[in-house]
């Protein structure tokens, strides 16, 4: 544990001297202490849950700067936030108390692309889209794609074992991470798994890694598993519903079909018009819920499942179902759920959820989300990775309306517990980091908590690293 | 660690003192200690490596067994390896020295299959054929096939995270476990893991256990995501050439191609005449090497990859490609495959090798497992998972030849230095056992290897399971 320092004098002693630390190993560009620099580093895209005001921001710009930052936190009893590009929703990346904010988004390098192999390595602050452009040109594809995937960092991806909307069909990222470069507790690195398409040398530290929030160690550089970009072919077919449930139906319908669609995504109302009033995209006018797919299968299978989504869409009472098969129609088709995030976020500060229910209960756990929403007086929009059952209820209060967020707080709160009724998880892809840390202690339990604290006490005994994030303490 | 008793007076009252105990705590059939079970249960089908005679065998049939024993042993000082059906090929099952064999292959029940949600519970003993035509009766599929499956378990393949043939395609058990019940050091009971198709609370323990080797717990029960049965049209394509070199040019050349095939085998002139010898399946004489390949696109595309993969074929110098359709047909055409480990195993103890190299260093691993072969006088024959780089030589000695035992053992450390020379790792699916301990230790180094044991000492703080497996103490 740090040692915390006592009274305000004592702290700031403390803080500045360890600021005169970081500039006597770093360039003074890399170590920034200046008050707007702090607030905007102090938390990540989940405002919502709790951060403090770092000790510095440190912009790492070589493995070397991690180890150095890692080895002074560890001498001097201040703690290590690492922070891809900050845009996580459950707080990982939150500083917290006696803490120096980490920042990754200046290892940009991809290292290498093997193309035989098909693999690649990024340094962590490399963007998904840049590593996804990047070996695109060899003919090759890297599946995970979360909502932020222009902006998101791959290790931040690895760092929280990020989703998306093609996870339906491909996996996380957890599937597509073969290895990985970490700077642990002690500031040692390690080269952890392997660039073979096989291997089970010893236990999967790499897969320990993944998802860890930066608790374990500070993954400075991912080898990823890439697919050929050739041999798919996407369709889109979107459904206009009359009510989230008949959407939700039709989830479950397609999910019972044997069809594994590429992409199953659902807008509500609130996302349609939120949309709409922001960007104008001619989006239908009186409905209340879209259901977007995407099918990949090559020439006639692809045709099949396309037209089998469509009809099960039509039998769960779809309103109108559009298809489309050239690139820009299809991409056309999804821009609105690419929009969706950024404009509810102009309606006000959004308390993200990020519940996974079994895919046949998504109709009635929407159902129970908009009884939440009623009985606690508050906006609740619905984006949804439906075919994974993994929903993002957004909970919306107006700036400044204290009460109004006490009311989301408490639909937060309500949602979770309904979910985990259904036999759901409390966090589908977003991660537990501070806003799951309730959820997370009913779902894993007295031992199983135990265990995280047994392995969390293995790797890092001084928590050094990111104390309090992705598991209950 | 344990109480290990100084002396043989000693011991042997310690060994009657445990009998003593299980006998107290479970009926006489799953209490064996006859000098017969004593000897089959002692080593899992790697004979080459060290095993001990265990105390007792224990054949649980309820989760309460396995916790009784663990319990037991925990407090007696004494050691449980937890066993399946013995099928592995590193040694991870040998019994250790003052051990309790404890065997899962009674514990037989499905205890669910949710067609919806795709995914199968099943106890640790369930046969790993009997779970996937158990849900092929649901529609579903259940991709991992080690070349075991017909008599090896679920709860075995899990914990040695196994491959097979078609995670060239379809990625290997690890990526199908959702969820683990599994009993730990001190006999409690956890589950981890999910049945959601997302999720990621905490830390991924359940892709922890997958692969440990029984040295962290002892799985109990396995929750697998399922894949839809239909989609799949299979296609088989065989070339038969006249060098293994020829073979191995033409996995490089299907690998570069962006075509991933369903299965992608390797089999040399020894396992042909092997087979031929037992089977007489009229397999053509006078080739040196047939590779065996799958796709398993529908309909257009389906047919394309198998042209193209006919013609890679035959540009890489086949001397004749065989293609089938039918499922009959594909099956014959494969059987050469599965027959080819027992038709080896009826010409003396086979000793296995199990490295992985990169895609297209496949041509010169072959090339140098031939020197080995050659420098060391021994006879290795070749099956390969070639599309994944992963290479089964087979060192085969004469019975009773000790000499020749010998020279099989260096043949074998060659081809482990030769295999990381070119970047490979030192087991591709079979663990780290005991056999490739060393391997493991030259590949992992001192600092990964600590991470392994504070992990273990984390879970397993007095030693009590499977001490000595999966990476090098």
């Amino acid at each position: 544990m740090s040692a915390e320092p006592a009274e305000t004098e004592g702290a700031f002693a403390h803080r500045a001297e360890v600021v005169a630390r970081l500039r006597a190993l770093l360039p003074p560009d890399q170590v920034l202490t200046d008050a707007p620099t702090l607030a905007e580093y102090a938390h990540d895209d989940a405002e919502w849950a709790p951060f403090e005001t770092p000790i510095a921001v440190v912009l790492a710009e070589h493995e070397r700067d991690v180890v150095a930052v890692v080895r002074l936190a560890a001498a001097s009893g201040v703690h290590v936030v690492p922070r891809g590009a900050g845009t996580g929703l459950s707080g990982g990346a939150n500083a917290v108390a006696n803490s120096i904010v980490l920042s990754l988004e200046r290892m940009t390098r991809i290292v290498e692309i093997d193309a035989a192999e098909r693999y690649a390595v990024a340094e962590a602050g490399v963007i998904n889209d840049t590593l996804r452009a990047a070996v695109a040109e060899h003919g090759l594809w890297y599946p995970p794609d979360p909502a932020s995937y222009r902006i998101s960092t791959i290790g931040g991806n690895a760092a929280t074992n990020a989703g998306g909307i093609c996870c339906v069909k491909y996996g996380v990222t957890r599937d597509y991470v073969l290895g990985l470069r970490v700077v642990l507790a002690d500031g040692e690195i390690v080269d952890l798994g392997r660039r073979t398409a096989k291997g089970v040398t010893g236990y999967d530290l790499t897969g320990l890694m993944v998802g860890s929030e930066g608790t374990l160690g500070v993954i400075t550089r991912v080898t990823v598993k890439l697919l050929p970009l050739a041999g798919r072919e996407e369709r889109a077919i979107v459904g206009a519903f009359g009510s989230l449930r008949a959407a939700g139906d039709a989830v479950a319908a397609i999910g019972a079909s044997g069809i594994v669609p590429a992409a199953l995504e659902i807008l509500d109302r609130t996302c349609i018009e939120a949309v709409d009033a922001w960007q104008a995209l001619g989006l239908p006018h009186g409905v209340d819920t879209l259901l977007l797919a995407k099918v990949d299968e090559v020439g006639a299978l692809g045709e099949r499942h396309a037209a089998s989504v469509a009809s099960l869409m039509s039998a769960a009472g779809a309103l109108g179902v559009e298809q489309a098969f050239e690139a820009d129609e299809v991409d056309r088709l999804f821009l609105a759920r690419r929009l969706a995030y950024p404009a509810l976020e102009r309606l006000g500060p959004v308390l993200t959820e990020d519940i996974c229910v079994p895919r046949g209960a998504v109709p009635e756990m929407l159902t129970r989300i908009q009884a939440a929403a009623a009985e606690h007086d508050v906006v609740i929009a619905n984006i949804a990775h439906a075919g994974d059952g993994n929903l993002h209820p957004l909970i919306i209060a107006p700036e400044g309306d204290e009460a109004a967020k006490g009311r989301a707080k408490l639909a937060f709160d309500r949602i979770v517990d309904e979910c985990r009724e259904l036999g759901g998880t409390v966090t589908g892809e977003h991660g537990v980091g501070l806003l799951k840390i309730p959820g997370a202690e009913l779902e894993l339990g007295p031992r199983v908590i135990a265990m995280h604290a047994a392995v969390k006490q293995a790797l890092d005994p001084h928590g050094t690293l990111n104390p309090g994030k992705a598991f209950p303490g």
